[in-house]
């Protein structure tokens, strides 16, 4: 009887951190050392950076089972055939992973930053908690990556944090950003016009900080306000720091 | 001459996590063995937690250094003389840190969760980092640790993510939740009838989890509307996952 037919398989959602490899937790290094399955979404562009950091803890033999995103550049995200091609391929990602589960493996599946912070292993989540064993490993998340490396302090004593996904529409970001003591933008990449004209509007753009590569290599803070109009790439984050009154 | 002298001193914030011991970082397990002196913000009733997780890496013969708040429950918290003498008390905490970093140590100053995340350490940071060598070491925050292992996608797309002090009054409370498609409420503790009054108007309460002392030993998670009336402890927090229509 092998070791692995008398184990029942599970699931772990293993969050990585921001992109420094150190930034690991040591449950995460634990996890990486025992799977026997890594499972990671692929993205075009960035799809390793995940992989990449937790290469170095994982047993020679180790399954790797890349999911490729569908190619979805032509259909609108708020269309419904985006939607169910979406649904799609994460019901067919969720039964590769549950095959090796039923197999008695363990598979660790891969999130950069936290697992349940905007992150696409939410998905399997749903679709194998309540059928397998599953935990999730926390991770630290890209925000506090960023505002780390820019040694700015983000939300303080009753400040309230908006985390707001730079893909809303303008009109909505203004409004909230009215409303944020202290605001994380995500997903910044090619909405960043949008995003600074909304800062400007809300008077927020002379406190707005852009953070390119959180812990990563080459990874850079600079104002906003002092920024270029070229495009950001997918690892790029805004931070409106609160905490105006400070003691 | 020593290695201490020669060497010039230096300021590290490290956040040490939820309360896993295990779900520390590489790094600041790194900047625990290192550091010549190790400081921690002593709260009643909760001041030994992040010091319980670091003691482990320390090496032997690590200076202490517990920065012991003062007793201010008299004074109410908004009142001039409770700003004061906290102002006071971080001056005089920082001015304890100094000492040693002008004496050419290392001092690594402790943060449960993240450091710049509603932590203590940024009152000592933006007093010191601009006349000493800092760094800031990421952490997993308490939110990511609380829906981790509740196993709870907090947020997902396009939801906002609020987080809520759970201090701010009660109409400020019901109008933060009734816009906010995810909410995190912190600072729980006494707090938590407020926070379900508010929940219940803003039609929130049904969706609400309390969660406490996330990832330490005794830790639940439990539907809000089914938890007693008893005052939550100081590691308690309130979440209302966001992404409804699930895909
Ligand atoms: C789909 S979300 C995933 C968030 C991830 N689960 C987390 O906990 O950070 C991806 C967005 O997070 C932000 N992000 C994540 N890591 C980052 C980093 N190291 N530097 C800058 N931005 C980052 C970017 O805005 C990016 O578009
Ligand atoms: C002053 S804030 C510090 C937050 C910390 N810097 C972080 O990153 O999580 C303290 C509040 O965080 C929340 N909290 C932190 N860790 C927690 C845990 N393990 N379980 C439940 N709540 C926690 C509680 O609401 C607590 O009142």
């Amino acid at each position: 009887m092998s070791a692995l037919s008398s184990t029942r398989g599970r699931l772990v959602g293993v969050g990585v951190g921001p992109g420094d490899p150190e930034l690991l937790t040591l449950k995460a290094v634990r996890a990486l050392q025992e799977t026997d399955v890594v499972a990671y979404f692929a993205k075009l562009g960035n799809g390793s950076v995940a992989r990449r950091i937790a290469a170095p803890h994982l047993r020679a033999g180790t399954v790797e089972l890349p999911l490729g995103y569908p190619v979805t550049t032509e259909i609108h995200r708020h269309d419904d055939a985006y939607r169910h091609a979406i649904a799609g391929f994460y019901d067919a990602a969720a039964e590769e992973v549950a095959a090796h589960i039923e197999a008695g493996r363990h598979v660790a599946v891969l999130s950069e930053g936290d697992p349940l912070f905007y992150g696409s292993y939410m998905h399997l989540h749903v679709r194998l908690a309540l059928r397998y064993r599953a935990e999730v490993i926390p991770g630290v998340t890209g925000m506090s990556g960023c505002w780390s490396q820019a040694g700015t302090p983000i939300a303080q004593g009753d400040d309230v944090l908006s985390v707001l996904p730079g893909t809303l529409d303008e009109d909505v970001l203004i409004r909230r950003l009215m409303q944020a003591d202290a605001a994380v933008i995500m997903k910044v990449g090619r909405n960043l016009p949008k995003i600074r004209r909304a800062l400007a509007v809300a008077g927020r753009l002379p406190r707005a900080l852009y953070v390119e590569r959180g812990t990563m290599e080459g990874s850079h803070a600079i104002p906003l306000a002092e920024r270029g109009e070229e495009p950001a790439p997918y690892f790029a984050i805004v931070l409106v720091p609160g905490w105006e009154g400070r003691a």
